[in-house]
């Protein structure tokens, strides 16, 4: 039961608005990309709180009798996404626990570095764990304060958590937002109308027409109550950051605003600048969609060829697809995206896409454009070589699954069996985002991780495969 | 009980497979698009039909053990979509009966135009009907038939029966395709090997690594056994046919062969005569996706405007969104395409789509680029104006809904508040395909439909809004 | 596909009260106990009929919900027992079709012998089932029929079937009543105010308050409609019949009227008479629960050996119960009795059971008797050995399964391992019963069936195991 | 939250046989009558483990594929019946958690009378429960124990709760069985083969085969591994114990010997000394099956009135019933139980039954009695008058609901509407048991209460309706 999941999560959340329910179903719907395995909805009509949570898409999970019965003006919701031992309804969020005749619902976008630690000390001294979630030990840290008041409560807590975490909370009367001193993860503040909002990214509050006003700030909280929103700090304003760069490349959707700029932009610009460091002769600039519809605009831009659909997606591909032989595996790549031979045959093409993690899926891809006639294939990849795994809410396999952890490019590139592989240099990725290079966590390529003396590059790669159990200790 | 619902379908077959079952289910996942609401599959051992059919997606209908229990090496599938009265279980196809001691399945794509009155016929003679589809008259037709020879009962069925029909039968030992007289729905043949495939659209051949052989002709029956391929003719081939061009324009997937022509290149095509027939002065040209992104493609090939992302699909919704309060409405239609105001703002746009039916929703879309900050908002149609019923198995709306049915473009372009509207011309339209205008059915643009003396204009018109229940007699 | 299953079931029909889908409730739960494989009822409310059915119990099978939409004043309910190759949903009834805009519902109890030729000769001129129900014969029949007249379908129809059947039929405006020329099922007329129902047993009656009126006489069909009941005999009046008598010895409700009678009192007379063909000498008089408990009162009564509850029933065991190993098998009689050892240790027991059909759970009942320390075990059964099949509603096993088929009453004696058995002769069951002998079928007892020429003792012993499959003939 | 629910339970538990849950499953459906809400089974390899609950009945909720996931030689199993206002599978037993990376299974039949201000002062220090069943304090006081032990917990977890308990509990190696100082509930202590097992009622033995061995004492705990069981007590042996003696009036099935007697046995003295006390001119003796049977028969025997079966019970009835009117309700009583009108036209009865408690059941019964032409009706019932709540399992209606909480017995004769109507004495009902009256809990009909001080008469009467929430504090 050491399988605490790492996450990879929306979150939202909304104060003072009538069915509150409907709102929050919205808000997840748009935030659907960020978790597809289980979704939740928590809210309060100032006296009660009432939950609905279940394994699925928001589209299969809530209808309208569900959400009738989440009766109040204010709640929060979560989507998730986890690795497969832990997909269980039990860890579905928000959680939600009763003490003192008080309720209480929290929701997680990131990952604790050292919830192992706190788990096992909370355990031994009486403490009863209902999940196998890091979150958890939030809920504990905070029943275990004395104070009577809630924030308090979440304060006294959060002084002994590390890592990654947007958190959004419910109580009868609050709605409270959290993003951890390092601010790993988003999490935006909107208005619609008088009523506040929460949510981990903007294309939300577009589709609730609300009103983007800001980012909650790395160490900051915020309390949303009847009287309106408090803000507080409980750790103080820092030099540096660790803002996940890698939401910009392929986690958030291209119409969300994150860390302050349009991801789509951003992605454009990546784009831009991957011709420019790596150019190529070709009849067309093909994007994989959806990651790397972006940034092939901004390739076909900057090197004036001309884009074209290359690569169809099937929109119905979920995660249920059956896989029965192993003969029809590849037909599982293909079933996702089919190549269009009249568009590619003879043709000298360049693929662009966001990322290359083990290398199966896009070797198969390169097997599929030959096969449609392709006379050459390029390939493109908007960032660096993955080489580490990231401890603070992304689900990479462990580092030996890492193509570019075990190979140097010119072996990727001949593994594809593409004509040339270029990937994006770091500098390039930084020099296409607005903050500068301080701000940002680039763990995943460079190995060095944000804790003091934790998860050093050399501490990783003593411990094979860690990704899943590794607990940074602190220097 | 009149509601014999219009069909809106994809069809697959295949003779002599391994675990047939799993390449239908494959080859259904590559048409979803052409039917939503429900789908199933037949398999044959060569002694005993299987068949497990439900409401909902390939996906959610298909799993490893009912496709397990599904034995045998050939077997058709149906994908279907439906309109709302008729949105029952009894109604999935493949239709599946007994009779002395054998068993047939059929499944369907089209819309007979005279199944009304034949199912009178047969039901004051004793026939007990099953479903409400009109399909079920083929296999009451081929039940009555004195033959026993199943070839020879269906071509004495086909005599009888006038409209648009694609067909994929199956007995013990047998997998037939028929495509009507008219050849109003596609049909396509396929090898996989040695083994012989139908699909409605041979992006289902790509899929299953089959190779596309050639259309099944209008008036075609193809009987595929242990022996092999026989083909026949049950009507004269004709100099004229009926083949849908709305198949190009919107229904079929981009990577398909429809009627000779891959649909995707045919696709840029009208996007390129529609910028030609309707140029625009504007600062990008902006798909409408998915429906629009190959014509707008060809638009800004042909117009020099570059081309730019500024409408994001949220690709999770379905059919199920819960719409609970008037007030959200427009939500619906946001919660599908949201608009990225960093790229419209302060921009002249011109948007990119397939058609306009009722025109309600491209109301609310041009409403939402307004408010993302457009400067002007040009649409461009890549068809001509949609004024009447479709008789042959696309559900449109009553003629009283069509917004082009009651009101002049300029109305048009008015009601949805754009700065200029331009549809193409039944010229341009009909000149970005390969065949010759006689080859292809134009009824929903030009009010006259294929069978003589039926559906004119002026009986259209009189009969209002009689989409579900028009019955056309034979003059 | 030819396992036409053998019904044993119960009939319910009712007309003219508020919400009759709650009345056809009430009376299908009180006659549960004649088919608890699956249950249906189907409403009308003058204009429109409304079915709900599906495997399982009544009170598993409806609901608030459901009963809600059965909308209408009149209606009928069918409870079913069947075979395990035909236990499907679509065997399920009543039967619904409609044709020419009208529709009809059916429910039978009983099995017709010819049902099999006759479906072969509709099928061969066009008809298609929907079932692998007998009972759907009479459907496609009555759709033959030219008549536009309900009743003068049925009659037609019910001019060419033969066997055993009770029926209740719907349609929007008429509720009808048929029992066959024989009489083999019992079909009773209630009244309820001035509301008229139909119900296999009278016990359906006491529960909902209304009063039995009288038998529907074999031969009769009675219609009921908004004018009220009117009668008709489709088969002239004849001086024998075949009454089941097996419903008063083990199917029906000891609280039913039945063919004249109180099933209880007929039961306790049965144990009164065989009390005196085969005393005993015994401390207690211990009843099987509940078959054997009215007859077992009678025993002791006659006797003036005291009763003992020596066997305790768990009511709680249904047909779903898990028997995972062989060696779990006897458990699996002994769930569904235990024996008290307080009672029966060191005493002479006289066990009264109804009948014994393989022996086998008799025997092991009798060893746990024995484990439980009693000292002497005599059994005693209320009717005589079963050594035929029946062709007319009851689904015994085939003759090689029926002990008494294979051996003498000393050999089944010495297989039970009991100090004595007596089974009541035929003469003292026919004693127990007012009706002459000639009004009641006693085929599983003498081998000899009531139509002309069929199934005689020779033919039926011929083709051994033939209970499922054999046609019976005529002369 | 604060509705801790009364259990009304059964409890069962092995060690050491191949696929426990098998037997565990066996064990539940001879329990069943104890709780038909919920059911749950927890078996350990040894090594880890399972769990399987939810609501419904025994066979309802496990099959075989739940079964064979439910791995191991050892588990326990609980069935469950609760109020409606805690009727949720979140408390559903056997409760079960993880900590220290050890899992705990604990099952529980009776009610802590201290739970709340345990819980209260759990959760002030931080503790998170999960349920709102009493039952989970004990996990909780167990996690709080400093000890590595799970023995020493426990032990330290039972000094600090007070009321009816009788436990099974599963750690990985261990079965643990329970019995609070009073011995209010039984438990008994069976031996298959070299295996233990632990059963709420020996009839559970019976059904497997294994041996009645004895009870567990009130205040001993027995722990049974690999190395076989041991014994120690927790509480001194005291002379006066609480067993509660309605388990032999109504709970109990007649097959089982609880302390130390056969109920059936008990029942039928329970009856004779009735006849004794209450005599009457009758024609015949009726029980009210099944839980006055045994008493009826004992009444008979003692009277020498004949027993008739003049009420005929519905055996399918279950607790879904739906009683869509009020008008009828009257039928939802009737639906149990049908007067047999042959048998009692025209008689003088009198009915045996077990107890009586709000009397609306009864009145009813009394009526149909009189509907079907009883001419004179008596009711005799086996135990005295409740009049008090039960604060330790049973879940009786608050005081004002219970009839003879508020009206004499005259009084009651006339709202029943019976000829005469006749209590067993509390000397009568003492007599009928063989260990003394100090052995016995009677609270629910003399209103003085184990625990002392605690709910006095007066105090439970200046609360009224107080059964649910009343917490009963020491003196």
């Amino acid at each position: 039961m050491n399988d605490h999941p790492k996450h990879y999560c929306g979150l939202f959340g909304v104060f003072g608005v009538p069915n509150a329910s409907y709102l929050i179903y919205l808000g997840l719907y748009a935030l659907q990309h960020r978790g597809e395995e289980s979704c939740g909805i928590v809210t309060s009509d100032g006296e009660e709180l009432s939950i609905h949570k279940d394994m699925g898409l928001v589209s299969d999970v809530f209808n309208d009798e569900n959400l009738r019965l989440l009766k109040g003006d204010r709640g929060i919701g979560h989507v998730r996404y986890s690795t497969t031992g832990s997909s269980l309804v039990k860890n579905a969020q928000p959680l939600f626990v009763d003490y003192l005749g008080n309720s209480l619902a929290v929701a997680h976008n990131g990952n604790l570095v050292n919830s192992s630690s706190l788990r096992k000390e909370l355990e031994r001294t009486g403490s009863i764990f209902q999940t196998t979630c890091d979150s958890e030990v939030i809920v504990h840290l905070m029943a275990r304060s004395s104070s009577r008041n809630v924030v308090t409560k979440l304060k006294s807590a959060l002084k002994k958590i590390k890592g990654a975490y947007s958190l959004v909370l419910l109580t009868e009367k609050e709605l409270i937002g959290v993003r951890d001193p390092e601010g790993f993860r988003p999490l935006c503040l909107g208005k619609k109308g008088e009523s506040w909002c929460l949510a981990s990214e903007t294309c939300a509050f577009d589709l609730i027409e609300a009103k983007f006003v800001r980012e909650v700030e790395p160490g900051e909280i915020v309390v949303i109550t009847d009287k309106g929103l408090t803000s507080a700090r409980f750790a103080a304003r820092a030099k540096r950051n660790s803002c996940c760069i890698f939401e910009h490349i392929y986690f958030a959707r291209p119409d969300s605003i994150i860390f302050g700029e349009t991801v789509h932009l951003v992605r454009q610009k990546l784009g831009e600048t991957l011709a420019k460091e790596h150019p190529v002769d070709a009849d067309y600039v093909i994007p994989i969609p959806d990651s790397g519809t972006s940034a092939a605009l901004g390739f076909s831009h900057a090197s004036g060829i001309p884009l074209e659909w290359g690569a169809i997606r099937n929109h119905y591909v979920g995660r249920t697809f059956i896989q029965p032989h192993q003969k029809i595996r590849d037909l599982g790549v293909k079933v996702k995206i089919n190549i269009l031979r009249e568009v590619v045959a003879g043709k000298k093409v360049v693929i662009v896409d966001d990322s290359i993690v083990r290398g199966t899926t896009s070797r198969i891809r390169v097997k599929n454009f030959r096969a449609a006639g392709a006379r050459e294939v390029h390939m493109r990849i908007s960032c660096p070589p993955h080489r580490f795994p990231c401890f603070y809410g992304i689900d990479f396999p462990s580092p030996d699954e890492l193509i570019a952890n075990r190979y140097s490019v010119n072996e990727i590139r001949d593994y594809l069996g593409v004509d040339s592989l270029g990937y994006l240099s770091l500098e390039g990725m930084l020099s296409a985002v607005k903050m500068p290079a301080h701000k940002y966590c680039v763990s995943c390529w460079v190995g060095k991780y944000p804790f003091k003396g934790a998860g050093t590059l050399k501490n990783v790669l003593e411990k094979k495969c860690v990704c899943q159990r590794i607990e940074i200790k602190e220097g």
